[in-house]
């Protein structure tokens, strides 16, 4: 259950940034993260804290709440 | 802005468990974590990992949306 959120928050992540047409890099840089903490969220490789769920809500211009709604 | 991220939802966290009437004890045993980290949270000491979040808002019955709208 637990790996399985980190699953859809990935895919959702990703989802989002591809509808905005933002590469990863695009994204870190807009969320002031590595370049290859994107890939790594995105894959479910990382336990995201609630500090850079908020940093890439930003980015995306997206409530945090909305952010984790799947 | 980040830091205000964790207040608030600790702050979300307190207010939910006292409402369902619950003392920081009894949500470590349903969450299935340490008795002293519910208290961490609510004083917003530690950023919270998405797997934990989870696993909180399982134990309070709220949605992880839910519990993140503030």
């Amino acid at each position: 259950m637990s790996k399985e959120i980190l699953s859809k928050f990935g895919k959702r992540v990703r989802d989002e940034r591809v509808r905005q047409g933002l590469s990863q890099e695009e994204l870190a840089a807009r969320a002031g993260v590595h370049r290859t903490y994107i890939g790594m969220i995105e894959r479910a490789e990382k336990n995201i804290t609630l500090e850079n769920i908020e940093k890439i809500a930003i980015a995306l211009n997206i409530d945090v709440s909305d952010l984790l709604k799947f």
